[in-house]
């Protein structure tokens, strides 16, 4: 029978605990919320809605075609000068997705004879635009830039580095300075997704590469996405005019994508222009990670230092994982679970988000029910 | 230096006049539109846009998270129900672009050891499916359900047939009715790629596997986008529930992927609502596309004749095709170009979509302007 295998995987997940399901929300709860990527608090703020049905209003529930076609209104535009002149770029490229612009970076500057040299624990996007790209991919150890170095050394030819600034597990930093001095000694490019970092990290908000002085550097792309501190959806890649000009007439992902809608875009804008207003929205974040960090390890449970606003905490097994989350769940309080196949290392976590809008009482809250209903 | 062989495809690109480069539109424009894929009209209607506002005031501007951690709304799993049902299938499940979904259906249905018989016109989402996933791909001339008998007779084991049913470059339908008895020959599972059908074919449109008589099949899956007849952004996979539950479990770009926006899911919505108290938009936007060809036709034009709402015009060259383009804009009309590398046989063409909401003055105004820029 068609599709026959499919229910003896199902069985075999069902049997290791790994069944995932989906929990639709309301509009309004009172759970607490520290599983979502809103890292600014900003996705239900009244100018971002505002930017959002204003697009609506002006352009319509879709961008009607492939950037290429029909699909570049004026606002992508005027996004795509705002981002690139926010984060400190010639050039800014918005997609329908994160996911999408980091297929498109990494196929279209990793073509056929060249090397990819890829962290281990990078997202599942770059994962796939390695799969994707022509040329050959070699994973390296994380977050080890003598890997990568070696890597490098061995290949004579293009080549291409490609890392999380951020990596959205455990929420530790890559070693961005020490990967672009590799990349310099060998004349590689630097690709890197800030996902994470954009909003969170650098003056004001400006990102991980900002952060690390690679901001406007010839041979650095940076990718991120607006689903997260700009709390709409969409995906951007800011580098040099000439890649980014090399990604519209090369990149499959954006050709043969419709162009992100209008809403979207605008809400993201909204988000940029306040977070610009702002720029306090984004150390707060740190400080709500690094409060959370340190109550949770005062409460004796196993979180990972952070390095932006991701803060995640060991749990003893997938089902246990579940388990915890659920039990948070039910004292009012949300939590993300990320367990096998999300995880590199197999080792399930709770995954906490430090939103800037996190008051004290509500971080100590937080702290309380984790630790009460630890397993 | 890094990314030096840029500049040399640059201008290889030059020379061969295949330069590609972004035009911003303005919100309001004389132009008569031919161009977009707003096949029902939709995009701009009133309850289409207050679908989009309203839950972007509802819901925010982000769905701030994986679909499996907060990204699934209430809205969500209501738009789902609401395409499986006006589809006749059992079950969906929403993505965040239709290129998404078909990468996530292709890669979870066609695993390792797994047959995957490709039509030679598909789109390049499901093409780079067929690079993503595990299984082999063996690519089969252009609708011809011969040789993907064939393909699948020389295969023991699971396998999946992926096609458009309508070609985006020439509108031409694919044979499903052909492709899913060979499918049913040997067991193997259908996966077809409805964008340009939906809202287009099919009663009310309800799409081409609808129309086919496979809806709600054991064994066919149907994936499409919600920014083309639904005037937004978003892709959906309908299928057998133990298929999209399968999919929720496995497809990489469902699980590390942020939710789709809450404004776009509401103009989805809004639209696919409106289609279904207005059936007739759908055999409108067909009688548009067969006037179309029939005037270009008698007009002496070199189209393609129409299976849906997309008609394709062959031009003489790449340059051509782009100046042909230029003048027609210039004299007040929207059309598509499309060039290679976007083109699987190389010809370059014109490309114009048959709105719903066009008039038979607007029809003939654009007859008129295709043929005297003709080359
Ligand atoms: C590191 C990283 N990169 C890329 C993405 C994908 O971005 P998007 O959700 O906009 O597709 C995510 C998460 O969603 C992420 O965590
Ligand atoms: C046949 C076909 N499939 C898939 C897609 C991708 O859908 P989306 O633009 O929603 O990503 C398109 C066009 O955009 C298409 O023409």
């Amino acid at each position: 029978m068609a599709f026959g295998w499919i229910d003896e995987q199902a069985r075999a997940r069902r049997r290791a605990g790994l069944v995932r399901t989906l929990r639709p929300r309301p509009a309004d709860t009172p759970l607490l919320d520290l599983a979502s990527n809103d890292y600014l608090g900003l996705t239900r703020h009244p100018e971002v809605v505002e930017g959002a049905t204003e697009a609506a209003r002006t352009w319509g529930g879709g961008s009607t075609g492939s950037r290429l076609v029909t699909g570049t209104t004026a606002l992508h535009t005027e996004l795509e000068r705002a981002l690139a002149a926010f984060c400190g770029f010639e050039a800014a490229l918005v997609f329908s997705s994160g996911y999408a612009a980091n297929l498109a970076a990494v196929t279209a500057l990793g073509p056929h004879g060249s090397l990819i040299v890829s962290d281990a624990g990078n997202h599942a996007s770059l994962i796939d635009g390695c799969r994707l790209a022509r040329g050959e991919t070699q994973v390296v150890g994380h977050a080890d830039p003598e890997a990568v170095r070696k890597a490098l050394a061995a290949h004579a030819g293009a080549a291409i580095v490609v890392s999380d600034t951020v990596f959205s597990v455990d929420g530790d930093r890559a070693p961005l300075t020490a990967l672009a001095e590799a990349c310099r000694e060998h004349g590689a490019g630097l690709v890197v997704d800030d996902a994470h970092g954009l909003g969170v990290l650098g003056d004001g908000g400006r990102g991980a590469p900002y952060a690390a002085g690679l901001a406007g550097a010839e041979d650095v792309v940076v990718t991120a996405t607006l689903s997260k501190s700009l709390g709409s959806q969409g995906g951007v890649v800011l580098g040099p005019a000439r890649v980014i000009d090399h990604l519209v007439n090369a990149a499959r992902t954006f050709i043969f994508d419709t162009g992100l809608a209008p809403a979207a875009a605008g809400a993201a804008l909204a988000a940029l222009r306040l977070l610009e207003r702002a720029p306090e929205r984004a150390a707060r974040a740190r400080e709500v990670a690094a409060e959370l960090y340190a109550r949770l390890t005062a409460a004796g449970l196993d979180a990972v230092r952070p390095d932006a606003a991701v803060v995640s905490v060991r749990a003893p097994s997938p089902e246990r994982a579940v388990r915890w989350a659920a039990d948070c769940r039910t004292a009012g309080l949300a939590v993300g679970c990320f367990r096998p196949p999300s995880v590199p290392d197999g080792i399930s976590r709770l995954r906490l988000t430090a939103r800037a809008d996190l008051s004290g009482a509500e971080i100590e809250r937080a702290v309380r029910v984790i630790g009460e209903t630890r397993p």
